[in-house]
């Protein structure tokens, strides 16, 4: 049966010629690649060089959605970017909730492609059909919330707005493209604000009300219904406390970054960041993305600045944990204010955290001193020094001229012992979830394409005590035990790559949206009949075609690994091991049917139907 | 009572402006850094700034002997040249036997340091207090066999020469320096023939009769009787079979690199290149250094080529180990012609044996095309192409090119994967003792001042079965056990420390030679009164001073580490475990006073009275 929920249009924008092309995305490659991160990986292996730089005009940025999109399942309205990042010079990804990709797909594209670079700023409208690259000259420097509400008056309300703050201007290297306004949905990892701001492009306005097709209507209510009910029951804790309401239990367990990774337990101050006390404080309501019953978003009242008294959006667990407790901050309304900052200034909350962190020890170890940061005391637990920080992190001013680099190139420029304490991998600052505490999370983050990620395995909620009956693994293993784990990691990318290719968020898992009633809902909107093998399948191939774009730029076994500190140095507070990280790769490279120095062996890739080019 | 034995004199020669200098070398100096390497350490730190590269002007060859060189204590006349090295771009040390280091001292001089670089190509010549720079341009290019042999017809058959060969010359990272002609003992390690090529140096002759006088000599005396037996015992061995009389014991242990250290067993191998098959076949005699007892060099008949019927130094373990098993070759014969050319050339055998092994495996992977090696097919086991490619790295020509700079840079430029089998420590190949096979040389590879060394620790000999008695440690444990082993390395290294210090050859260790009677063959020398303790204290001061030139080139823990293959691939062939470096690390840190990121403690440097300049 064909495809009738696809509109299979991919849109290529040259913005430095201003030209706009559209090819078709034919059936073959949407059933190889799906869409979302799948689709956007496909491209970005096909049509660029090894050589091209992520700030280069030929680094194309791509959105993307997949063929879930539009439609009433349930969270499947993300949208993904995809592009060469400039933080780690390899693969990179990043998605992105709110209500663009919904609309993205209402104007009838699966993808847009964006190469060139402008002239001078514009903004980038779809409209429907009708595309246009308009001025945008007066909005440049200006902050995301405002760009947001001068474009929504500029092309109406009911268009959403993807656009970059100014350190997407200032090409800083964790950049974010945000959405949504002042509730700020953002594509934060991996620095695209960077890469759209080195083209020129403000932003890009979409508004469309082309309507998703389904193969098959009935089945997809029928499956809807049978799902609500747990859908339901997670959302109860979901909407009440967020992302944030497991933080005290993330604390117990180890989980969370306290004082740059270093420092074991912060009982206190979990309590005092928690979901459960936002909901007693400064919570004023829910936020939402489209399509979404789980309602995780929060909203909160701004005390000061140009949005005082204005309901803006609040902090999530890992903006929480890398602004808060891993700065010693356990003052959630100072943690507030720093997201706010980040969020109006287009700053990835997880880097910057992450970044200020090693600032600090950088600074508590006199490698960095008070005339460097231009008078700023970077001690721990300083918040006003963490704002501060963030604004001179936007605008590159001072030192933040060598923290908007990321750790890892800050380190090199800092010299000394700092590489001892930049953590990160490929280049990527680490979320927050300590691989000490769980053996998954250390093989995940040693083996995600796009560097230190925990939403490439999110193995992290299903190592122990949480299961998913129909992926294939039947094993409950300690989370210290490193044996077995290989299997976990394996499985759960081939899953979550789907869920990145499908565009869904990963939320639905703990609602029930397991691998059966994904791949029927799949099913049932494209016309297709994939089997939840054929599922599973897609997902190793999608997961192995990222790998081996970053195999092509000479990424092998020895970027494969953890910071230092990560796999040395014990910090106790609910974490116990030290991860075995090699034996857990020799198994993990047997599972991917990778050589022994992690290079995909040709029979896998004839096998998944990828062409080798490297 | 005042040291009699000490000459006391350090000389600086500054080849480019041909300038000459002596400075008195003050006990208190002496005391804390003893010489040989110690002193050759506290002047490269306090002579040099860390911009300084290894092949610039200012970078100093220092060749230091210590106080019991001259003297007729057992093996006690070698020597040191310590430089920043062009290899790995840290600290460099390395030391010879022979009869040059006893030439030297009895010129009067306990160390001297070349600065500079010559206009053209000279001789250096000490004849006791007489210095010249004699023009050598017709020797540049020549072998150093031959270089030898006009330079003892020029200067007289009693001087020793210390030359290069061709590898120096231009520069090849791993250039050796050497001595006795056709013997060839050399200072092999961390390529301070091209630092001597670098100064136009091609010789450094020197011929001296002063006498070092001791402060007791009827206790010199004595404790040389005392010890007689023991080292006779041991030489009825070592004079046998040489170094390599234990090469099928170590093939059974899993001890010796086979196939680029990726391989197990070479159990028929190990037992045609043993130092008892060399006994058998092609060795002809004996050859021992100044003031041996112990007899280890070999001597055999070249059979082809210029010295064709000659009797030559043959190849010890080492070398019969990193140009045999490790390149599949089981030939003694083909090894002692690669061995012949090395020497002939100027390499270091061990390093070449390194990089060749990783070629072959480039060759093998398909990284590295016969078009790349001008014809030659580097299979496993082809001793001829080893032949052609020793030359070619020598003269630089074709992919010898590539090869002549080591194995890191070289798997930088043939890129991809090469990295992954590209086997250093900080830069220097690792000679042939496997760290899966032993713990302590594990830890010892790792925290070694030059990189991945035996020496420095050389606890692989007693770690297991054998044992120091006056040293401190009482554990005796299992090989594979990493618990512990850091005590022993720690001990083993400061004790090492004195060994370089006072040039002495560490085999006398098995006739013996621990450290009570060591220490009073120092204090009976120079009218010292050393305690045991305060003698192993100083060997912990100069490892610690070697550690902090280190440390202020940027050396820190993420550099004391394993080559890849070694923490991850389980080759069997009698090693077992994978070393759990960073525990092992971590207990190390303890015992020398170091942070968590290996950077000495300003307590632990004012304990041992090393200024901090870092």
């Amino acid at each position: 049966m064909k495809a009738k929920g696809y509109m299979g249009k991919i849109l290529h924008i040259d913005v430095g010629n201003r030209k706009i092309e559209q090819r078709p995305l034919s059936d073959p490659v949407a059933e190889k690649y799906i869409g979302g991160s799948g689709l956007g990986a496909k491209i970005l292996y096909d049509e660029t060089a090894p050589e091209t730089k992520a700030l280069d005009c030929e680094n194309p940025l791509i959105f993307a959605v997949g063929p879930l999109t539009g439609t009433k399942i349930y969270n499947s309205n993300r949208f993904q970017v995809i592009a060469k990042s400039p933080l780690t010079d390899i693969y990179g990804e990043s998605n992105c909730g709110g209500y663009w990709g919904e609309a993205f797909k209402r104007c009838g594209y699966d993808a847009v492609l964006i190469t060139g670079k402008a002239d001078r700023p514009i903004t980038i409208c779809l409209s429907n059909d009708q595309i246009t690259m308009d001025e945008a000259t007066s909005l440049w420097g200006k902050e995301t919330f405002e760009t947001d509400h001068i474009l929504k008056k500029q092309y109406g309300e009911s268009s959403q707005v993807a656009c970059i703050g100014p350190a997407g201007e200032n090409l800083v290297k964790f950049a974010n493209i945000t959405t949504d306004g002042t509730h700020a949905r953002a594509v934060g990892r991996c620095g695209f604000g960077a890469v759209m701001g080195s083209k020129n492009i403000k932003a890009i306005v979409v508004r469309g009300d082309k309507e998703t097709e389904l193969a098959n209507p009935d089945k997809v209510r029928e499956l809807l219904k049978k799902l609500g009910p747990s859908m339901s029951e997670f959302r109860k804790n979901m909407g009440a406390f967020g992302t944030s309401g497991g933080m005290e239990m993330c604390e117990e367990i180890g989980n969370i970054p306290v004082k740059n990774w270093f420092q074991g337990p912060f009982t206190d101050g979990a309590r005092k960041i928690s979901g459960q006390r936002m909901a007693e404080t400064i919570l004023t309501s829910n936020y939402h993305c489209g399509r979404c019953v789980l309602n995780c978003g929060r909203v909160i009242r701004a005390v000061d600045g140009p949005y005082a008294g204005k309901d803006i959006g609040g902090p999530e667990y890992e903006t929480i944990a890398l602004l808060g407790s891993n700065l010693l901050i356990d003052d959630l309304s100072a943690i507030a204010k720093a997201n706010e900052l980040c969020n109006r200034l287009g700053l990835d909350t997880i880097s910057t955290g992450g970044v200020i962190g090693f600032a600090m020890e950088a600074y508590q170890r006199g490698l960095v001193s008070k005339t460097d940061t231009g008078g700023i005391e970077l001690d721990w637990g300083n918040h006003k020094a963490v704002f501060s920080m963030i604004e001179m992190i936007a605008t590159r001013k001072g030192f933040g001229a060598v923290l908007a680099e990321g750790v890892k190139a800050a380190a090199e420029q800092i010299g000394g012992i700092a590489a001892e304490f930049a953590l990160h991998v490929k280049g990527l600052e680490p979320p927050a979830h300590d691989p000490r505490a769980k053996m998954t999370v250390a093989l995940g983050y040693a083996t995600s394409n796009r560097g230190a990620c925990h939403l490439q395995a999110f193995s992290h909620d299903f190592e122990e005590g949480a299961f998913i009956p129909d992926l294939g693994s039947e094993q409950l293993i300690d989370r210290f035990t490193p044996e077995g784990k290989a299997e976990n990691v394996f499985l759960m990318q081939n899953f979550m790559s789907m869920f990145d290719s499908l565009t869904c968020c990963k939320f639905v898992l703990f609602g029930g949206m397991t691998v059966e009633p994904l791949t029927q809902f799949l099913n049932y909107v494209t016309g297709w009949d994939l089997s939840a093998d054929d599922f599973l399948r897609t997902g190793e191939r999608i997961f192995t075609l990222k790998r081996m774009y970053n195999t092509r730029l000479g990424i092998s076994r020895k970027d494969d690994t953890l910071p230092l500190r990560m796999l040395t140095h014990k910090r106790g507070g609910g974490t116990n091991a030290l991860p075995p990280l090699g034996m857990m790769l020799n198994e993990y490279y047997r599972y991917r049917g990778w050589d022994e120095f992690g290079i995909p062996k040709i029979e896998k890739l004839k096998e998944l139907g990828i062409a080798s080019k490297v």
